[in-house]
């Protein structure tokens, strides 16, 4: 949607965004160097021919590659005197030191999925080098202003999300269960960890980097087509999803698919058929924005003259209300009942892993929305499917908000995932505006901090 | 179902089961020496304890454990005058020579699946060596009569079934293809037959070995429930089954299952779901025994927060009669457009592999009958869903003839596989009796031969 002058259309939507729409837009270069938009895009693509190759971007945690990519953004922020320190969780931090010690943190992970895409986390981590290089150049800010490199959002290689975010947070309770992780190599995490300086056993000592934080803030593509559908370049975020993920198996009988008789057989492939396509009437009911995935079923023996005799179904639920996704749950666990009951077969369900569905911080999301509204007409609200950093970090209790950009096709973790440059350009100046108000906020005394 | 006496009941059954319904059953023992069919369960017994392991059979073609199952054969067979000849495809012929070159067969298969059952196969090997045996003491038969062990019935190995019939009917058309085949450790096929004394280019050689046959007797275990629910030991098999086996693959697109609303997904899992349920209506609809399966599908990227791109979908459907056989997938077919449509998929058929329906020798289906009737009530007449090597001489010309004694819980291909032991003497008993009719039929000049 291209900016558009006031009409009388506007005064409606002045209402329902009361802020900034409308008011002279602040010039980007109110500050001793204003953020360089460009230079962000022209440095992803920097970062993509160092990093990928042409299945896409191999960034993956623990890997030489993202290592050299570490070091490519220490060069970057060189000019800068922002002091770096890798944490005990592998995280890479860059502190300006402010007059305060409370800190406004910008945080994405440079890690990839393998062949993945050249702007999921890394989007965020570059276009916060710019912003810091802008409250650089301002001079000593009035609070500490820190840029955070997340180590292995993605869990590509060991099959663990969130690894740096989540032991910062502290939340990170499953320490047995990742001493017990390898790669598809044999690998153990402990040793892939270790070669990159990181001891397992001492990752949770990363929790005291949050000690003064008090507010964090993250850039992010969408990763979904709803930006992309209402024509917008960037959304707040509301919060991110809670998560229901469980592993339904149905079990029947095998049989001989020439000699047995439709009426006698026992086949888990329907108990998991009806359940895959009960899943949309289950959204549809719950409504608000859910969603409910079964993104696979494993059939054995799986040959084509047996009949199926155990299916094995994947289920993942999602909502913003942790109400509504209680009962998306519960509706699926009926509807399981029922098919089961219908097609003589046994069920049982195994819970995968679950999580609340985390709600940013007012304020920020308030400021967030100024931000966008500064560089685009409409600022739209909504919740984020896919976890974030952002939402270990919240769960620390620290005021957290993300914005979005727009993402072409909603597709993400694949070198296909895009985003167009002027998009990604009022991105990094949203953000920098976002960080200004955030930084001003904190500054009065405005956030509650870790909470 | 226990004998009864007559009834006016009778005179109906009469009508359709004309031949030895209510006469006097022959004397077993009008031979010089009767079959013993106690020792045929007996050395079933024997078999599996030489080759079968806590896990059930383990005589897989081509390997040590079979050859050991070959040679205990040969054993069983040495007390009789029968001269025994590994063919050029390795099925393992015992022929005792006739006043006439025109010969009688008996076929089974001493191979089985990995972790098999005791019977599937076996149970007409060891059948035949009992028939052979009474055979042989009669004298110098009229007509010829062979016992042939066919070589890799199962394809439990390769993935290719019927090896050494189809090679002898001259009906292996795939040479070419069977040359790529390697087991799970990477042996290539004709590196195993090799190991056997067979060389692949010369296995249709084993073509000759039909040139007398003047008829084929098959014993098996049924494979299904339908003896059983009707609560009879022994059935007349019609023919096998027409098969139409088909790859099926659904085209969607990934989408995160976070961030992509429902309405805007294209779930290639919908559309196997849907299809796999229809299955069961289509087959109805086409009705008379027919049976539809879809055995599995293998979902991509198959991972817990993806929405499935692709789904490659087993089907097989099976009938006796070839134009219901085409009913059948013309109907799935149209299924699969509509669903395909609905769903905003792109949906592909890749057809696997198919046989035409193959119906028995009328003149032999009465033997057959006689024979069943001469030990039991009722002798029923069912299709055979799974193929059989019966179904490659059938093809070739050879009227052909099975033999269906019931199996517990339908159950085949495991080591739980079972049928009761009186039921297994009254198929001996049959399988003698048909022979006894089979060898005068074609001593008398009955058989048009091969045709």
């Amino acid at each position: 949607m291209a900016a558009t002058s006031l009409t009388e259309g506007d005064s409606y939507r002045l209402e329902i965004r009361p802020l900034g729409r409308g008011l002279p837009r602040p010039s980007l270069s109110s500050h001793a160097v204003p953020v360089d938009p460009k230079r962000t895009v022209a440095e992803l693509k920097e970062l993509r021919e160092l990093t990928g190759d042409e299945n896409g971007a191999q960034r993956v945690a623990w890997t030489e590659t993202w290592e050299r990519a570490r070091g490519w953004l220490r060069d970057k922020v060189a000019d800068t005197d922002a002091e770096e320190e890798i944490d005990a969780a592998g995280n890479q931090w860059f502190t300006l030191r402010g007059e305060s010690e409370r800190a406004v943190l910008i945080g994405g992970h440079i890690d990839s999925v393998p062949n993945g895409g050249w702007l999921d986390g890394a989007l965020n981590v570059v276009a916060g080098v710019e912003v810091l290089r802008r409250v650089a150049a301002d001079g000593t800010p009035p609070v500490t202003f820190r840029l955070v490199n997340w180590a292995d959002e993605e869990g590509a290689r060991f099959g663990r999300s969130l690894f740096g975010s989540s032991a910062a947070a502290g939340s990170m309770a499953d320490q047995d269960e990742l001493r017990q992780l390898n790669d598809g190599d044999g690998v153990a995490l402990p040793a892939a960890l270790s070669a990159s300086g990181v001891d397992l056993d001492h990752a949770l000592d990363a929790r005291s980097q949050l000690d003064s934080a008090a507010a964090y803030l993250e850039l992010h593509i969408e990763q979904g087509p709803v930006l992309e559908s209402l024509e917008l370049p960037l959304g707040v975020v509301l919060g991110t999803f809670g998560v229901e993920r469980h592993r339904i198996t149905w079990r029947g009988q095998a049989a001989h698919a020439g000699s047995t008789p439709m009426a006698e057989r026992r086949d888990a492939l329907a108990g998991a058929a009806k359940l895959a396509l009960e899943l949309r009437k289950i959204a549809a009911t719950v409504g608000d924005g859910a969603v409910c995935t079964s993104g696979g079923v494993v059939c054995r023996p799986g040959i084509v003259t047996s009949v199926v005799e155990t299916a094995e179904q994947l289920l993942d639920q999602r909502h913003l209300d942790a109400t509504k996704l209680a009962s998306l749950l519960e509706l699926a666990r009926e509807a399981s009942a029922r098919f089961a009951e219908e097609e003589k077969l046994e069920v049982e369900w195994e819970k995968i892993w679950s999580i609340e569905p985390i709600l940013f911080d007012e304020t920020l999301l308030g400021f967030c929305e100024e931000a966008i509204l500064e560089v685009s007409d409409t600022a739209h609200r909504l919740p984020s499917g896919p976890l974030h950093d952002a939402a270990e970090v919240s769960r620390a209790g620290v005021p957290t908000v993300m914005l979005f950009v727009q993402s072409l096709r909603g597709l993400s973790h694949t070198k296909l995932e895009d985003t167009k440059e002027e998009h990604l350009e009022l991105a990094v100046a949203a953000l920098d505006s976002l960080a200004s108000k955030t930084i001003a906020w904190v500054a009065g005394g405005g956030s509650r901090g870790r909470s």
